[in-house]
Parts: structure tokens; C-alpha cells; sequence
């Protein structure tokens, strides 16, 4: 008897983000771990079990998922957007490379889901449209010098630069202090875009300039796009701006 | 009576990995623009009409459908992967900045969809599991210089690089020389990934080091992901290894 584990990406939070590869992985499982608000959007099945778990658990989740799997049964970890961008992939194959020989045999798949960036790019219009980078603001796991490294080189390269978990209530200075880096080398009007919990009811995009965005206006469900010298902002009567980044760069201006 | 233009992601390919909100754009569109490739993959509808159009008409294209949702139509653009990640969504977004005043008031969506870094991470474990971007090596829109400084300021400030467009008939040495400049930054063994036409009947992911890695493998269906110094492969018995970037990192390395 061979068990299986998928990894499996939900997307932004609606349903109607979620990929048929998606949904037949999770029918297919016998259990679902994974953070409690995550599992919640998996529509119930009986038989099914499922396992909750916190949010900053990700190595016990993976651990739990595969021991499991490692018995003989279907298993399904779920994720939020993409498993493998900040997400449970990399926590998995952690515990894989860490873990007994048997865990290296299973069964794993990694369904792809899609992530909060491109979601927030496509409720805006395009700023995603050319070169960009995600990066994530969260120094529990890296320090914080590196991030700083990484918004400096990204944003004199020329990336348009995707913030993820820019903020929760264990790091609230942290984005505050990438804007306020980000200013050292981008012009005050390029657009800042704040999309939060986009596909959900309280979904909330917004645009704002590198001068006057507020990082207090973000908070965990949040991602935030900073677009590079080239992304323009076009207004539309009646309607949201849509902001883009055009595909051609016509000299080295970055 | 208004007109209606959505811009819709298919993913890589394969219908499994369409969302149901993609599906539901494709079915209400009274007519479909695109790439002829990706028109193919769109389940044909009576009373649909189609206007495929070659590779490099993107400017061309976005303006033809623009100018059919003004008309009142409800119009499709198709995208492979994702509108936004180096697809049509800049392309429609030019057009309506520098079209007639009417288009701006159009009805416009962007629909996201799977983009071709996450579906082939997904196939060989987690690669973009840490801070990484994306990068098209086309030199079409952009001067090569300006793609050597990106790929210098990402590999030195330790991003997992995703090359998009790496080669075309018409630009055959450029990720052989991406590669090479490359390898002053990089240590030999870090692994470099070609993934080729994922969710399709020829698919093909395979692994290499950044020493061995040879461009002559990549074509206009393939997809190539860089590691950083962080990133890892873990072999499995009977299986194809994982390769994975970790969550933390210990320490700047980069």
C-alpha cells in the first residue's frame, strides 16, 4: 500500500480561483491538513478528515502530513494562492530532506494554485507586465540586512518588486521601513498598489504614490506591488485606474 | 449597450489547470482573439468567432479587440499561462492609454491564470519556495545590456531567477550567454531547471548544474528556473529528485 501526499493551492480564497487539478486532488484525499481559515474554504465530504492547524506550524503540518501519507493513505495539505511561493511546498521537501528514507518514495504531487500577486496584478491591470521579483518582508526566517540587500537591488535593477507578508502583528515596522528604502531609489509618483484579500468579500485594492503610501494601511491579507520607473498609471473616467508596466523598455533608465 | 473585453489566462495548457472563472469568461464571450496555439486549446462553441493572429501581433491584436468591445461586443483575449506575466494584459493596457477616450470606459477583467514558473516548480518541488523573480531574456523590447544588469543585481542579491522567453528562431545565443554570466556569480552546483511545455502530452522537466547546464535543450516552450546558493535538490530512490529553495536562511550569503 502506497500513500500519496499533494500540496495542494487553493488560490486567492474564491472558488472560482480554484483549478480542476485542484479540486480533484482534494476530493481524491482521505485527509486535508492545513491552517484552520485555509481548510475552512474546502467545501465539507464525508469521510474526510481534516487536520487544523496554526499558522507559523508549517514544518509540524508537513511532518504530520507525510507520517501520515507514510501509512498508506491520500493525503492533501492545503495552501493559500501557490504552494510553492512562500508557501507549503518548500516546507514539505524540508521535511522530506530531513526526514526517514521511506518519506523520499511517496507518492507527491505539487498542485499550483494562483498566487496573491497575480490575482492583485489582474484586479489593477498590469504591473506585473515586465521584469518584476517577489520578495517577502518576513524576517522570522531570514535578517532583516538580506531583505534590505534585496529591496535595493531589485528596485535600482529596474524590478517591479511584489511584497509578500508585508506585515503581521509580530513585525509591524517592516514595510514601513521598505517604503521608506524603496524612496532612496525610485521616483515619489511611482504607484504603490495595496490588494487585499482579493476574490473575498471585504476585498480591498487601492492605489497610492512611493511619496504618500501608508504602510498602516496593510495588514496580513495584504500584498503589495512597488512599480519601477516604467509603470504608468492610466485614468479612466467613472471607472478604478488600471496601472501597467509596458512591456518595452526603450533604454537603460533604471 | 456596452461592451465587454476580458483578457483570459489558460495556464500552461492543459485543462486542469483552467479556473472556473477563465472557463465562465470563455464560455460568455461572443468572440475569441489570440495567439492561433492557444485558440486551439478553447473548446469550440456555436456562435463563437475566433480571430487568431500571429505570435508577435500583440500591439495589433489588443487594439482589433478593443475596437470590437467598443462596437458593444462581448470580446475574449486568450493569453497562455497568465495575462500579466509577460502576456496580453500590458498589451490591452498600452492599447487603452493610447487609444480613443471610449476605451477607456469599457468593461474590462483581467482573468489570472497558472503562469509557467509555477506550474513547472510545481512539477520538480519547490524552487521558488524563497525571494525570486522573473525575467524574460527577450531582447526584442529591451536592450541586452539592461538584461545583464538584471541578471548581475539578481543572482548577487541572491534571488532564484525565472527566465521567461529564454530563446526564439530569432534569438538563439541569448540564454547560452545569460547562462554564462550567470556562472561568474553562482556557485557550479547550483541547480538550473528546463521546463518545457508542462501539462502537455511532450512535456519534459529536467535538471542540470549550473556547469553542465546547456541552453541548445531550451526552445519556445521552455521555461528556465535558476537556483540561488540556497536552493537544494534531494534525490529519490526511483523517483526524479526534488530541488527546493528553503524558508530561511541562515545567514547573508548572498
Amino acid at each position: 500500500m502506497t500513500g500519496r501526499l499533494a500540496v495542494v493551492g487553493l488560490g486567492p480564497g474564491d472558488a472560482c480561483y480554484l483549478t480542476p487539478e485542484a479540486q480533484e486532488a482534494l476530493a481524491g484525499a482521505d485527509t486535508l491538513y492545513g491552517y484552520g481559515p485555509y481548510l475552512d474554504r474546502v467545501p465539507a465530504r464525508a469521510g474526510q478528515n481534516r487536520h487544523p492547524s496554526d499558522n507559523r506550524e508549517e514544518r509540524a503540518r508537513a511532518a504530520a502530513a507525510l507520517r501520515h501519507a507514510a501509512q498508506g493513505a491520500s493525503v492533501a495539505v492545503v495552501s493559500g494562492g501557490d504552494p510553492g511561493v512562500f508557501a507549503m511546498a518548500a516546507a514539505v521537501c524540508e521535511e522530506i530532506e530531513a526526514g526517514p528514507e521511506a518519506w523520499r518514495t511517496l507518492d507527491l504531487a505539487i498542485v499550483p494554485g494562483i498566487t496573491a500577486m497575480l490575482a492583485v496584478a489582474a484586479r489593477i491591470g498590469a504591473p506585473l507586465g515586465h521584469d518584476f521579483c517577489a520578495l517577502s518582508l518576513s524576517d522570522n526566517l531570514k535578517p532583516w540586512e538580506l531583505v534590505e540587500r534585496r529591496l535595493d537591488a531589485a528596485a535600482s535593477a529596474g524590478f517591479v518588486i511584489a511584497l509578500y507578508n508585508p506585515v503581521s502583528r509580530a513585525r509591524p515596522w517592516q514595510l514601513g521601513t521598505a517604503i521608506e528604502r524603496l524612496r532612496r531609489h525610485l521616483p515619489q509618483s511611482t504607484p504603490v498598489i495595496f490588494g487585499r484579500a482579493v476574490g473575498r468579500p471585504d476585498e480591498c485594492v487601492s492605489v497610492a504614490t512611493l511619496e504618500a503610501a501608508d504602510a498602516q494601511i496593510a495588514d496580513m491579507a495584504t500584498l503589495v506591488i512597488v512599480g519601477s520607473r516604467e509603470t504608468r498609471v492610466v485614468t479612466r473616467p467613472g471607472r478604478p485606474p488600471l496601472v501597467y508596466t509596458p512591456r518595452a523598455v526603450a533604454e537603460v533608465s533604471a
